[in-house]
């Protein structure tokens, strides 16, 4: 699928400074992070901010205007860098923007190497404006980091996800923290029916068997069951639930969802889902339980740590 | 889910004298197995046929009209017998008709022995009137044993298949070789978009990973795809085939099928797949390849089988 939307609101949080960027597609292409990328860089580079005039700058551009010192912090693929063509989160293949940035007048270094006083990224801290990395191999930023960083404008992930940044620390030095939000929505709700069905289905200790060349039908059998006719609940019902429970629809399961809100009643007709108010009185209901909530201060320490994430009773 | 069908449709295949029940459930509960059995001993026992006039008996009843010996073939589940009070198939648990059986005079012996000339089920070849065994630990019906089975009236699937009686010979012998029809297609259909899923998004090495605590991220995410935009095809588009394309219908892929036939138009616009006349045509174009038809001496050979059931190009 190729991302043609034309458009990339700009969602500006002002309490950590944090600004995501809305694209429409639900992988990370090349071409999306590229207009991620170009958004972010030009809006730093303007000092009269026009059309993103909610995002304040309180760094003064130490750079010229025009060209930045941009540093990507990507895990090595090796041998699995040229098996295809459009893995491009690597740091031999650097997201596909090296051409692009440079033909901006950007220098743009990249490295894997990203830990110790020692390392390649840490060469880089004083004079760097812009770091790129991705949640699977991030560069922390540390508030000592931050210190050094004399030039820091824009810590961009590549993905989801910020927790390698010190969000308080890089609010106090009027940095940018920028995540391409809503890119991998698509990627989570497949993943998490892939895994409910690996689970209600028991999969795995089949496969096991497959492996070891065993034969041991009860050994699987006994706890392996249809995903029909199971009462399946999601705790938050934002962008990932919804998706979710637009794909377990045909399986024709009874759904239930827990959020502050109700969603959109069109929605909920079309999933069948229902609402319930109280999560305890959910959770008792199901056989399998999703968590689809934001791990915040608010829901670290909840009593949903109690359940599994998948619980099958034995009906 | 609990089957509340009422009515279970008769199919009388004239030329293996194979017939099917259909029952509506997708699980072989034990409800919906007594039910089975049910109609299949009582049509045994009846020699006038009634509504089942279509069944013929081309063997006499050699043991009196109301009790009949039952042998059932199953496998041993030990521990596992007692975890589920739902997991009937096993010898253990014997499909949990065993009360009924008997308060209908009819004895029945249950074995998971089965191999050999001095296993138990061996002993109980020359009087049994039924034998019900399951698909995965089967009890073979060769010509030699259905030579010496004087009694042998009914043989019975607890499941799909019959590929462990000699058809043949049960057919010159004017046995009824029965099986629960439709029985599975539900998790066989769920259990297609499981391994659709583990396949496109690379579960198993990253399984792996996990089980041996190693973190190679490209080695998962070089070949690791969403779902969404692939070009999936079924070759067929029966039972199962139809389960599997409105299981994928909210995936947001491109649906292709492959069948004799063109399917109800309705569900043709539900599920939005597309009708391939050509094979090789739809195969080119497939991102997936889901392979739902009948083993039969007419498929067995063909082209089909050089291709993997799932390949997923580099797109």
């Amino acid at each position: 699928m190729v991302n043609n939307g034309t458009e990339i609101p700009i969602m500006l949080i002002q309490r950590s400074r944090t600004f995501r960027f809305r694209i429409r597609n639900s992988q990370l292409t090349a071409m999306a992070l590229k207009r991620v990328a170009s958004s972010a860089i030009r809006a730093l580079g303007s000092s009269s901010a026009g059309s993103d005039s909610s995002i304040t700058l309180t760094r003064s551009l130490h750079a010229s205007a025009g060209g930045k010192k941009i540093v990507g912090v990507f895990y090595k693929a090796n041998e699995y860098a040229s098996l295809n063509p459009n893995f491009l989160g690597s740091a031999e293949r650097a997201l596909g923007i090296r051409e692009w940035l440079e033909s901006q007048g950007h220098e743009y270094i990249v490295t894997d190497d990203k830990e110790g006083p020692n390392c390649e990224l840490e060469k880089h801290i004083p004079d760097l404006h812009v770091l790129i990395t991705t949640p699977f191999h991030p560069a922390y930023v540390t508030a000592e980091r931050i210190k050094k960083a004399k030039n820091l404008q824009l810590l961009l992930t590549a993905g989801i996800g910020s927790d390698h940044v010190d969000l308080k620390a890089a609010a106090a030095a009027g940095l940018t923290v920028a995540e391409v939000t809503g890119s991998n929505v698509v990627s989570v709700a497949e993943d998490e029916l892939m895994r409910i069905l690996i689970l209600v289905r028991n999969f795995v200790p089949g496969h096991q068997q497959v492996i070891k060349g065993e034969w041991n039908v009860a050994g699987i059998a006994h706890r392996a069951y249809d995903l029909e006719g199971k009462t399946v609940g999601t705790v938050g019902a934002g962008r990932i639930g919804k998706l979710l429970l637009q794909r377990l629809k045909p399986f024709n399961c009874n759904l239930l969802y827990h959020d502050r809100l109700k969603m959109d009643p069109e929605l909920e007709t079309q999933t069948g889902a229902k609402f319930e108010e109280d999560l305890d009185g959910m959770l008792a209901k199901c056989d399998v339980v999703v968590i689809n909530m934001p791990l915040t201060e608010k829901t670290r320490y909840s009593r949903l740590e109690i359940y599994v994430i998948i619980s099958v009773s034995n009906e």
